[in-house]
């Protein structure tokens, strides 16, 4: 389907996708993602995040601008990607505030996760930056409560925080706490019949799809053959919401 | 055109490439493919190449496995890459030896160039280590000379180095002192009928084809198609040495 307004993967690797994947998810219509930091191996050097946010927001952004689409870098330390020193990383972040704060949250919930998810969490409410936060697919139920609780205890305004990856199972709680829903449609993630039930259940105001591609896999296009699904079923403002309205008001772009 | 023995791509930024990519190629006959270290924004932190390095040896090696591609890592400090204390990366790779040596090189021929490409070529010289030598767009000629003067003045073994992205202006100062030709197929590099009359003109013996296939550009297909066009012209032992057999040979894979 094609959709002249067209639409934001909220969450990509885009890294992991060559040029040729850019350009085609522009001509299907996909006009904005984010670019979440990750990097594949656990980093010995905290330096080696500070080169990546600086890869990301220099070379990502006119990668995708060459292809057709709006790259926007998200910043952070990921919970599989804590190096050594990474206080450094957060005063780095500090000292060159993102636009968004991403992929940050908890995978295993250890201490060391708690502490750097808190550290970025303190930052983003300081400076007012709207958050991407990672669930596991392992003890999903589990880790999204203890998250929500670091959220609460941190008082951590709700129009900043996107929780992602949310399950049928997590919606819930997410949702009717005020939290913005990141709806990943992936293989081994949501598939577009659990899509269709939470846009069918939840008012739309707080939901956002994106695909979660990178490094592997063939789900660079899930956000337009999802909106093309959702189509069929859903009014033409609430499929605009949740494909591209809802984070162009979150993310401020 | 399909190939049982497989097609060797001596030159590659695999990162730049998607998964899906990767399988194509394998699914088009190329079997083995140099990864070389490359940085696509200048590092801050010398940690950034060793991490780089690691993700080679380890995501890159398992990503290409999973994609049924046979991935080297070239590893080594490209001339546009150089970091801040660039000794350590160096005393890394004598910690850690590659089996590769690459992409090194000349850009510009600063001093700094000149003393990164020395130390890198006396580390290689000492251990016995395959180098990828990298010409650059601009100044090939002057810039491929000074190359050459300063192996010779090292007295770098000939069988070592490959000096890569070879024009039909450079390949006969190359080919004649010994040095193994890297000739890459791309828009801006060769075309495949300069392919054709290289391979026409010089005995095949130290020819080896590559796509410098990375974060940019289409031509990830390239050794396959060049391959099938070598075919209608060459005796296929000729073709299984330019674009098999001498890069299997020199790179000891």
């Amino acid at each position: 389907m094609s959709y002249e307004a067209g639409f934001y993967d909220t969450h990509t690797h885009s890294e992991g996708r060559s040029f040729l994947e850019l350009r085609e998810m522009a001509e299907r219509g996909i006009k904005k993602i984010n670019s979440c930091a990750f990097y594949p191996v656990t980093p010995l050097y905290y330096g080696t995040l500070i080169d990546l946010f600086r890869k990301l927001m220099e070379f990502e952004v006119s990668r995708g601008s060459k292809a057709g689409l709006k790259i926007y870098p998200a910043i952070g330390i990921h919970p599989r990607c804590i190096p050594p020193k990474w206080g450094r990383v957060v005063e780095y972040m500090e000292e060159n505030p993102p636009t968004i704060i991403g992929e940050i949250g908890l995978e295993e919930g250890s201490e060391l996760e708690v502490e750097v998810l808190t550290s970025q969490l303190l930052l983003a409410k300081k400076l007012d930056i709207p958050c991407i936060i990672h669930t596991p697919r392992r003890n999903k139920e589990s880790i999204t409560e203890k998250t929500i609780e670091i959220l609460e205890k941190l008082g951590f305004p709700e129009t900043i925080a996107v929780i992602d990856h949310v399950s049928l199972d997590t919606v819930g709680m997410i949702h009717r706490r005020g939290y913005f829903c990141g709806l990943t449609v992936e293989e081994g993630k949501l598939s577009v019949e659990d899509t269709l039930e939470i846009v069918e259940e939840y008012e739309p105001e707080r939901l956002m799809l994106n695909s979660d591609s990178g490094f592997s896999g063939s789900e660079y296009l899930s956000v337009a053959n999802t909106a093309g699904h959702l189509l069929e079923k859903f009014e033409r403002d609430v499929v605009e919401k949740v494909c591209l309205k809802n984070a162009e008001f979150f993310f401020r772009n």
